[in-house]
């Protein structure tokens, strides 16, 4: 009894410190309230400068996006190529500089300059899927409502690769995705998943 | 007795699953045998294209780095800003792209270009500190041989703010070494630590 006492609390430790059965948490009001752990989560890829709209330009010195999604759920993806229910994901942007140290070309990444999120929750949100700001490091947010449908959603349930995530930009999920067959129907399929 | 068992082969299973513990493994003729789950460890940070020599230059589709470090070390790091005995980075270099899908600017990873990894190892190398090629994806090595001392660990040794290590452009580790007081005396310190 003694040792399974132990064990369990260890693994109830290490559930709470590493971000096992990470669901997203949520305000009576539905507002998502913020991960403090997500920096120990699974990373999925970073972007420089992204930019999707049709007027898109090259800054001088672009934020970094920097993904990462909740252990269970990255596992689950592994397996079946879809996310399962209470799947949270962060965006999280950077600043970034070329020169500094001993760095003379290209881009490394600073201050943290916003915290975005995306969840599935399939029975508190209509269309599944919700968006979130978490505000940067001026201005936290401790929750956050869901933005109005028009303001995420579609561009991601139109764009998106696999249900309404950006699969095509996460090169290890896309394999994934490819090998399940788990592509939306609706994806052009125009960013060939690398090989390994 | 049955719960202590299901408790224990539960601790056993997402410790092997999520990389706790995971002590750098070698060959017995000191090559280091290549980590399977490094995507599972915990993310540092990523640069695109950096380059440190004196004729560096900006190109189209620069290659991303993405660093990660095992888990335990990580932890260790958090409380002390020093990294533990046994510790292992891995340098993941990705392609990059800038078109694709809905993205017009900035750049978006893709295909594995190669693998690299550091090693802190007190007792096996004499300058604590080794590093490995692991290869790219047309030519894995299952295991590395160290580079001789003058590739990697002489300009590390120079120019690294944290022991060994290049925690300048790990946002998140420069803020804890900084409150710990855990910089190297010859780091020049013109990287500051970006707020939370």
């Amino acid at each position: 009894m003694t040792r399974a006492l132990f064990l369990s609390s260890a693994l109830l430790a290490l559930s709470a410190g590493r971000g096992f059965a990470q669901d997203p948490r949520f305000t009576k009001d539905n507002e998502l309230i913020r991960p403090t752990n997500y920096r120990e989560w699974i990373y999925l890829t970073s972007g420089l400068g992204m930019s999707y709209g049709p007027n898109a330009a090259e800054s001088t010195n672009p934020p970094f996006d920097n993904v990462f999604v909740n252990p269970s759920s990255y596992r689950s993806f592994l397996q079946t190529g879809k996310w399962p229910d209470k799947t949270i994901f962060i965006l999280e942007i950077r600043a970034s500089t070329g020169h500094g140290s001993i760095n003379r070309a290209g881009h490394f990444q600073t201050g943290l300059v916003a915290v975005e999120a995306a969840v599935k929750d399939e029975a508190r949100f209509p269309e599944k899927w919700a968006y979130f700001s978490l505000g940067g490091p001026s201005a936290p947010r401790n929750s956050a409502k869901a933005f109005p449908k028009q303001e995420c959603f579609s561009c991601h349930n139109k764009n998106a690769a696999v249900e309404n995530t950006f699969v095509q930009f996460y090169p290890t999920l896309l394999e994934v995705a490819q090998a399940k067959g788990t592509l939306n129907a609706s994806y052009p399929r125009d960013v060939p998943a690398p090989g390994k």
